[in-house]
């Protein structure tokens, strides 16, 4: 949770379009102390990814609460997404994992998010990776 | 615009090389309050996107304007932007509307951008995605 | 270097994986005074680009190099890398890279990295592409 020196809000405004997922068009951030966290995959403490991408899902957003939690933080805390798929066809299993999880996660509303299909990532198990920044 | 309180500056080092378009390699910037914006597409009110690659350009700015001024913010508080297109031939059609649109977009200098050519953006109609930061 | 009045922490708590690479979970920074540094590729002054991937790799941190030297600034103030490579097969080389070069640029710590393969980059001949921010 932000700390009371920093004040983190989402906004959607009215002239912009909707976003098309659980995500906010803006954060607003004060903060003088941020996490950069590197791109989280899918992968379990022996560092292997379940096939399914659901369940990667569920691993990288295990992984940076993790790291939220090392440093005494929270969902509440990030400020930003950058979300990485390898297949277009996981878009809407993507879209429905956090129209069912981000509630729970982010009770204050949702970070901004970008969202891109990309060749592959580091290796050719990882189906999703997220990196993230937060403010404390 | 920048409040009082933030200062942004951009550089161009001679010791690099020159930048191939209009941005600048280095912003220095001063601030306590920062803006995240998510990637914004071009995507008009009813969330269609115009099939011609221009027309989605100046949806995309139109949008990253509409999400500064909705923080009382404006362009010349851009301190970071990252851009995604789905076809390298856009490459030099996205230089050429930079080039044209961009010395009154940014009188004061022009923001570091990162540019990469990835496999699809959320919807397939989709040609350019700009995610950017800025500091107020 | 950092200066009296920022703090850079990298950290690899115990609950999340280890690192695959020369890079750290997360970053903790307390600081007023940020360095938004434009994708660096890998060209010379007059902007060309070897064809071996290494050669590339060299000339992209020395640009970061001299992006960072002309803020007064130097490696231990990077908080945070992306790095985009265009061709898999380069993942094991920017790793063995990284791993001959990062002791002696990052002798206090790691940055956190996020490692994607996209499609190209801005010219057909580059085969990586980093983006940094620092702390002042």
């Amino acid at each position: 949770m932000p700390d009371s020196k920093s004040s983190i809000h989402f906004f959607n405004p009215d002239t912009m379009g909707k976003p098309l997922a659980a995500y906010s068009n803006v954060a607003r951030v004060r903060a003088s102390e941020f996490l950069f966290i590197a791109g989280q995959i899918g992968t379990d403490a022996d560092g292997k990814a379940p096939p399914d991408f659901e369940a990667q899902c569920a691993l990288v957003f295990d992984n940076i609460g993790a790291a939220l939690r090392s440093q005494g933080a929270g969902f509440a805390n990030i400020i930003s997404f950058t979300s990485y798929l390898v297949h277009s066809q996981d878009i809407p299993k993507f879209a429905r994992y956090r129209a069912r999880e981000f509630p729970r996660l982010f009770p204050g509303g949702y970070p901004p998010n970008t969202l891109l299909i990309i060749d592959r990532l580091v290796r050719e198990d990882l189906l999703v990776e997220v990196a993230a920044v937060a403010a404390l």
